[in-house]
């Protein structure tokens, strides 16, 4: 009953399988093997376009140095206030970016609201030097708290963005699972929409390591060879990643895996939507699943095995959590059985 | 005929087993894990001592990471002129330290002059905020030209770094190599000679993606955690780097590999001192060799499918290579075999 | 009628004199000479206690400096919302720091909130590479409002740092106005309450170019000296600050210009409270004055050349000013005469 | 008798005089009053086309932005290897550039040498992630070893940079010496030369403290205003400069300042080529002499009052001083008169 975080599942078959077809043989360093541009091309093919590609460690990586290319002196990011970038990087964004800042902006369940963004870019205009100037907005996708931005709310935000000349990045730690609880393309919900920079996950979806930076328009990837080596991301067994999305982008593994984390996320949310000692703290619709439970199931499942964390209730969310209640998140992912989600259903 | 670098290998067989035993059933993430903290065990029975470890995605994220946790304002690290952390790691150094520099001394074949290194410290003697002031001292073991220092060099270099109070990194992204060419113990090249932060590297050696920041003193790692997820270093499934330890370690199978790559150099060696159209430019004995070959033998290679590269003649290293000659690079790795070099002698 | 801001007064006269008088002769640079050493130890009987003393150049450098002398990877530093190094200082604060983050803690009429302070810093506890950790404290004094702490007001934030040691950083662009508002001795306002760092600002009180950062303890200022000249802010002909504090802190001078200022925001104040084409936005006590007034007085004061600036409303302020209504800030300084507050009384 | 640093003069009268003359009424900050704006008029007047001129605090502020302004990801500078910005900024120029790298290029009595500066920027052609690329070439003008680049030798310099697109900063911080020594116009020795980016000092040749960082194309500096706050250069009271600067350039006071300076370093010159316990290190034009001198002659100097530095021979000259002898720097300033110079050639 694994449901703390989608990181804490390994890797999927096919993706170790593929890394152990590849690992033999000789390929050349640094991103210039076949591998790595077949599936760059993959990735082009896709979204529908040609785009630009950049492997780095890790999803704070992908969000900061997608930052980084489009950072200016003074420069103010806006997202979410509880987006991953701002609450859960430890400064890489402002470090990794040469210490320009972020600034949170409100909105209900995860998602950032176009007129409180609006009010927050206003603060900065006309840009000066004394207070700063607007340098992107950055939307999470699917959310930090398991919604997802529908098409119609990504156009508001890309249209404010877009007003301003700002870029638009899209934090897709977890895209896949956006895009099945859509039913969209990745085109559809990326550059269509106006997004410019996208962080493209595949950790938390099956991958053992595996996240790039996407530019849309390969133009703006100019310096990011440079930023991303200047900030020690530059990989020289580059297929080691290659290899992993290889097999994660073939015949849809990708939304398959997100396809079952969300069915078994929803499993959750209708079991615990049924019982009167649970209930759900907000509707999502990707892998995360948010509940107010009695504190004494929450410890009976535990004692049980079951493993999730407490959660911080969001700024203004009500009704709190009761006395005898306590919030929790459960995350499913590509590992998650069904068996794990009814026994937990059983136990709480 | 693979000779272009170490990291065109992939990954070794019992490697891959690992990742793939590893790949099912979940584990807490970000370096959490129990297999995490066995590994991490098994690097202080290794080192005969308790370290602290830190795993990170690159080999110019260990360097530049140690020396970031130990930097200072107008901090001054003396490296070799010709060091991979001053030549190749495209200013992650200097970034990711907050704007340190580095300060490159001569010294012959890679290594670092220990009479060069004093007057390199001693111009920033006493410190002030002027020119600065010594910071760290920085040794490549083995170094980038497939040299070896002995114990006694890394305790002259040592006695000059401690009798300053400077912390002593080795960037050991070829340290197996470096510990075999010895026949030394991984403590006696290191803290028993005064190494207070090792950048430990299995990437070169058999890993896909194996690299650790090691610190003989936990208590100078303090701030490491902070360091590290700021930087952007942090792995989420941190497991997938100790599952490939777990395997490199297990009954020295680094050891082996770094053993059989080094006899391929020295298979090189012997071949290219016995020809007429070739001579070594200067002695190794790690895992690369540097020759001054024929141009029209260096093409005939290539032609017949030998990958190497040309090289740039170190500073002060005579005799040049003549007109029709050509000084180039040949690096042997775990998957080298017998036949690719003994075809290589063949048609050189 | 110059009301926009103390920095859009001059040099005081005796200062002026003071550097015509000092211009001559020789005198070893970068802060050595005789007067700089003097300055230093004046600075030390006003405080009653051995204080290092850095001169900077300006109010933003002495703030930015005074955290990067504290900073640490993934810190957090708790402001007021809206304090001058939160909102107009261009991210020299981030940037300077080496990337660290500012957390704005709300508070009425510019005083961060106890509660609010340990609500904030809670949210940083236990330390984490993933959310940061706690840094530093810093209090504005008097605020960017016009108001000031009071002694008990000091040490209640005080002993919300000190219980998490925390240092303590004091914003004195305006330290004169406030001491003499609470009528204290800066022993008492600083290092008596807690204050670890001060920005000690003379510039917006008479000087044309004089901020220091005092350190009340002289070991924590250890390296100082090279985090300022590696931010370019040390001045070679140094004696021309010291020449300036020298006649500001001679015979009281700067506590008479504060006085003076503050006696001008007081008529001015006064003068407003009995109008009824104005009220004060909130109470005040230094050299800032917030009214709301109609904007047809506010039109009428600008056509006889009246300077000041419409101020935004401080989040959660109210009631709003009406539809006809402006809010106003008043800035008075050494050189604001009563015929110009009595001009702008009678016009408004 | 005061050779150590023309920064150990003072400030010049006019100087003095137009600061007290300034001291009174408002002017709006942050250089927006209308002195400010005449002072930048001036400036390109008298640089015959129109400018962008930017004041900050230091010229180590004024060196290390003109870098920050042009600054890229993996970005390294060329400069003198015992350049100013290289050998005594503390690390300034790399931090106030996020990072970037300072290349030192050898050459005779402080010029850079043409063909060591080809050679330099090809280690880094093509540019790539792992060696970086060069991002600007910067030049002293006078050097800092007292001599100056002919107008031939400038345009050397500069079709190498213009060759490969690369901005040409010149330091000027003794600005006015290399011009009176050159009989060359502002103009000619700047942008009719190549020079895109100036940092010109007024603080070493009278001033208290005005250094600005000229754009020759105002299209260069758009974002400089951003720069300089972000690195808290801005003054509030920026006509404390513009004052200062008026009186400066005002009747070209400037330029006799420096004539004078320069004078009195050749009586310097004059005087020590006709002794026989001294003779002339090298050439120089500008208002700085080396010289070497017996020891005994030296402390005699010293016990009779005269300041100056013993000087670290540079790399590759030759003869070194014998035994009994040193090499010492004297440098003359606005403030050096004839009898100083005449007792200090007595007594040596």
């Amino acid at each position: 009953m694994h449901f703390a975080s989608d990181n804490w599942s390994g890797a999927h078959p096919r993706i170790a399988e593929s890394l152990t077809r590849h690992a033999q043989g000789f390929a050349s360093a640094y991103g210039t093997s076949d591998l790595d541009k077949a599936v760059e091309d993959q990735f082009s093919t896709i979204f529908e376009r040609e785009v630009a590609v950049f492997f780095v460690a890790t999803g704070t990586a992908a969000n900061s140095l997608a930052l980084a290319s489009v950072a200016k002196a003074g420069g103010v990011s806006f997202c979410h206030a509880d987006a991953h970038v701002n609450a859960d990087e430890g400064g890489a964004p402002e470090f990794l970016t040469g210490g320009t800042r972020l600034f949170g902006v409100e909105g209900a369940e995860g998602r950032i609201d176009p007129q409180a963004l609006e009010a927050a870019i206003a603060r900065f205009e006309p840009a000066s030097p004394h207070h700063g100037r607007a340098m992107a907005v950055t939307v999470t996708q699917a959310t930090e708290v398991g919604t997802v931005y529908t098409l119609e709310e990504l156009d508001r935000i890309a249209a404010i963005a877009k007003a301003r000349d700002l870029p638009l990045h899209m934090d897709g730690a977890r895209f896949a699972n956006a895009l099945v609880a859509l039913d969209a393309t990745p085109a559809e919900m990326t550059w269509k929409r106006g997004v410019d920079i996208l962080s493209f996950g595949g950790t938390k979806n099956g991958c053992w390591c595996a996240e790039a930076i996407v530019f849309f328009d390969p133009e703006m990837a100019a310096d990011m060879p440079f930023i991303r080596k200047r900030s020690a991301q530059l990989f020289s067994k580059s297929r080691f990643i290659s290899a992993q999305l290889e097999a994660y982008l073939d015949g849809n593994l990708w939304l398959d895996l997100a396809g079952h984390s969300n069915a078994m996320a929803d499993r959750l949310r209708s079991g615990l939507a049924a019982k009167n000692t649970a209930r759900l703290a907000w509707d999502t619709t990707a892998n995360e699943v948010f509940a107010v439970i009695e504190k004494s199931s929450a410890e009976r499942a535990r004692a049980k095995g079951a493993k999730f964390h407490e959660w911080q209730p969001p700024h203004g969310w009500l009704p709190l959590p009761a006395e005898n209640e306590v919030l929790v998140r459960l995350v499913t992912s590509f590992a998650t059985t069904v068996e794990d989600v009814d026994q937990f259903l059983e136990v709480v």
